[in-house]
């Protein structure tokens, strides 16, 4: 996989190809007095909430519909919502006032690049786009083979109209997505095998249908089956999976959800989402989706270029095919300085268009001919353009790559595993909860605190020393040398989610204590820094640590156990 | 450190607070027919450049004038560029028609927040605003003491009316700032004394305006002579040193300049940038500047929110003070709900502004007052706040930190970077001269590669299972299977900057090969990839390895020549 970093200011051309300033849109609706905007779809989900939640009243079918209203919202179209918003009366939130009818607001930050003010750019609102037109680049690293990845990790910017619940919904997010680039006709994926065996909570179309809830499911099955497309989108599900549990999601409250039917757009073959359960119930935190050659062709089109990959044939293979001979001198006189764009244009013809073109030709003895690169049609004579069937060897087969994109949101991420690591267990007296994040050592900001069990300059200088060790062998660590009790102390490392802590109380020897179990070993304070990074770096796990001796480095290693704190 | 990420998006008023949205601006022409933009003090620039170079007919004074001009380029005003513009008769540069007078263009990207259109924003022109507004999150995690230091690495955006020389002035680059706040009155490192015998090249403002060049100097020297404002200042500058040669910038093509007094603002204590030279000239790379507290004090004021720190004093200390005694009733009676908000504006008054309130009530019983947080003024009267000169005890400092700002333009380091590493060498026929990257393992994307010696499948096979270690280890490598001569993929590697290359021509042993000095040194295959994993984090160096026998983890290791390729 290359990692790539593409620019956030995208120009305006771009994101026209892509669909995104035509219909990267939200329906809103604005109060008709004061102005102030609001989502359709929240208002009318508000409501359904509200009423069953709230009046009693309403008859068995009433709250069916409403329970409908909900399950389709984001399949309403403008004139869908505005009917019931109109049906059920429903008026602005803050004012009571009436609503105008919705429209759609584009989602993306629009600015302007450069002085003049006439280059229209946007934000991006995802990092895909950057990949996708400059396709040619990691091609040409992954040494023009498929199939091949170029990943990015940054920020994307959607101009949310209300934004709300925090990290799961913000206005610039981080965005980690992977474009998986595969030969059409080759979905299958070679290190499938390393992932066939996992199980996973999955939850396809038709049990969504059936109203069924989600199922363990092997990932081998579930591709041999037909539920997932392909092994490539299977490997990723997979891949996902292990991610996400790994950084410490609880795999219970992990589903891969797959889209419906109407979720998702003409060119996609299938997509899978990653869904955790939280506080605000199952939120979509990957999508991994199987886009087809949409992206590259549309790119192809708009700009002129082709995103393309090219298959060596063995051995030459003989086929029937349209063959378009352009007429250099022609075109010449004709077009002077344009004849290259008009020529290449000719050539990146499709079927189909050249067929058209030829009858046109024939019938008429010239036609009409857009040329993309220079923006405007031009006339093509007969004699200018020859195309024909040919029975022809080719030596290689071009074609438009598909593309599987797992595409990753970390704040959503995050936030899920902040509320899958807090718990909460009664302080040593009992009179108070204490608050924990298990965070695994891989993913806590803070991995280990150092601290003298009491204030005393001997026990801090070897303090010191311990944490300039953890800070030459790259630990991210904290040293608390203020008066604060030891027990206070630990109750603030288990609050940040500190796996590991180091307490000096004596010049030889030092406990590491960890998080969960409490547990305590004693250690030599000249090994406690090295100790500490192998548990961190999972080189040794903390059961080996807590049996009576070990063997370490060959060396016969004693712990004893100091109990708990 | 605490490393922090902010948003990209920036609401108006914090940079309205920052100057960015009324000075960050460069001054521009247009071609007064085309409307074209330049860069006025570009195209002055290019005027007495080509009129040095190429108009031999040009007089001694006339050459000292236009030597004058480059030299005090980023001073002029829009006025006095005005004026050379019109004296030397300067035109659009491409139809040679006139130009407009210059006038400020700023270089932030606009966009507009929410869907409303009435909040404005833009694009962070640094990273820095985010961390002064958020001031308080870093400094609460440093458990509100000083000195600490927030930093951040990401993109900034510059509208630039004429981006040119690549990655050197692009609109979008990133950026890695730090904010290291300190008390105004201890502005010493306690880890200064680990820089203090560093060897810099300085090039202070005395030498700059003597025409005298940059001087070899020891850190320690600087800092105590004065030529260095203070210690803070002084470690950053060894830090950023050790920093860029660590990475492989040439230490004798990076030095470090003071701005003259009239290249700072008026709030900078003293700035010096790390300037690395490349086939540009000297460009500034990192900029390492005392700020004062002029930032948090600006947000301050425009924010209402006091950001300060806090000194707790041992013992109580008596001291004169305005005392500022709010009414609380009276106050209550008169604003209402607003009562808090002037309450809090009365009490954040400076010593200058609540002697001239005092004044003011004094006299007409009554005064306007500005309430920032209502964003009016107001009519306070004298029964509404007392305010006297009282002896009083404080038992804490109240006070803006000063802020030491180091900013790194990473896209420029690695550009002087790429020339820094660059050379060429013959080939082995002699018939080519081969491109090398010296890239240092730490920053050479690809650390390592593996190719069997000869396309055999029992060769390919163990350069997979090394291919598989390294994956393991974290090792970021290139197995290449293909047909291609060994010759070849060394050079291919070489280009790349790859520093070690494993080759595979036995199932017992396999070659490692350094990049720059073409030493071969044979290794046992089962521990090929552990031993390019230590010599990649420099846990062992390239000439331990090549001695002809080394200790490696208690087992006798031979290694033998194999000469060069």
């Amino acid at each position: 996989m290359t990692e790539v970093r593409c620019s956030c200011i995208t120009p305006e051309n771009v994101l026209k190809a892509s669909g995104h300033v035509d219909k990267f849109t939200d329906l809103m609706v604005k109060d008709e007095e004061t102005g102030t905007c609001y989502r359709a779809d929240h208002l009318l989900k508000d409501f359904c909430n509200e009423k069953l939640r709230k009046d009693l009243s309403i008859s068995a079918e009433k709250a069916v519909e409403l329970k409908h209203v909900l399950a389709t919202l984001d399949d309403l179209s403008a004139d869908e919502l505005c009917a019931k918003i109109k049906e059920y009366g429903i008026t602005a939130p803050d004012t009571k006032n009436p609503l105008s009818d919705p429209y759609p607001f584009n989602l993306m930050f629009q600015t302007s690049i450069g002085p003049s003010g006439l280059l229209s750019g946007y934000m991006r609102p995802e990092t895909a786009q950057g990949i996708f037109v400059n396709f040619k680049k990691p091609y040409c690293v992954s040494s023009n083979k498929l199939p091949f990845a170029a990943a990015q990790i940054g920020q994307a910017f959607r101009n949310e109209i209300s934004p709300r619940q925090g990290l799961l919904s913000a206005r610039e997010f981080t965005l980690a997505q992977i474009e998986h680039f595969v030969d059409p006709e080759k979905k299958s994926h070679e290190k499938f095998s390393e992932v066939a065996d996992l199980e996973v909570l999955m939850f396809p179309r038709e049990r969504q249908m059936s109203g069924q809830s989600a199922i363990k499911t092997r990932l081998g099955e579930a591709v041999s089956m037909g539920t997932v497309n392909n092994e490539t989108l299977g490997y990723f599900i997979g891949r996902a999976y292990l991610f996400l549990t790994r950084l410490g999601i609880d795999k219970d409250r992990l589903r891969f959800r797959q889209h419906l039917a109407n979720e998702m757009a003409h060119y996609t073959v299938d997509c899978w989402d990653a869904e955790i359960e939280c506080s605000y119930g199952w939120i979509e935190c990957v999508g991994i989706v199987d886009r087809s050659a949409y992206d590259l062709r549309a790119h192809t089109e708009k700009s002129g270029v082709a995103l393309v990959a090219h298959e060596k044939f063995a051995e030459p293979r003989e086929v029937e095919k349209l063959a378009i001979a352009p007429n250099e001198k022609e075109l010449g006189l004709a077009f002077k300085g344009n004849q290259r764009m008009v020529v290449e244009s000719l050539e990146a013809m499709g079927e189909e268009e050249a067929l058209h073109l030829k009858a046109a030709l024939e019938s008429k003895g010239e036609a009409e001919f857009l040329v993309c690169t220079m923006g405007k049609s031009v006339i093509i004579k007969d004699t200018m353009v020859k195309i024909s069937k040919q029975k022809i060897k080719e030596h290689q087969r071009v074609f438009t790559p598909s593309v599987i994109e797992p595409s990753f949101g970390i704040g959503r991420i995050i936030y899920c595993l902040y509320e899958h690591s807090f718990y909460t267990r009664p302080s040593k007296a009992g009179d108070e909860q204490l608050k924990v994040f298990r965070f695994h050592p891989l993913v806590a900001p803070i991995k280990c605190t150092v601290f003298p069990l009491i204030q005393k300059s001997e026990y801090e200088s070897v303090a010191r020393r311990i944490s300039k060790s953890l800070t030459a062998a790259g630990v991210s660590h904290k040293i608390d040398i203020t008066g604060n009790s030891i027990g206070k102390k630990y109750a603030r490392a288990d609050e940040l989610g500190v796996p590991f802590a180091i307490t000096v109380d004596s010049q030889v020897e030092v406990t590491i204590r960890e998080r969960d179990s409490r547990d305590q070993v004693r250690v030599s304070a000249w090994e406690a820094a090295s100790v500490a990074k192998e548990l961190i770096d999972g080189h040794r796990t903390w059961s080996d640590l807590t049996s009576a001796s070990t063997m370490h480095d060959g060396k016969k290693f004693t712990s004893c156990f100091c109990g708990r704190y």
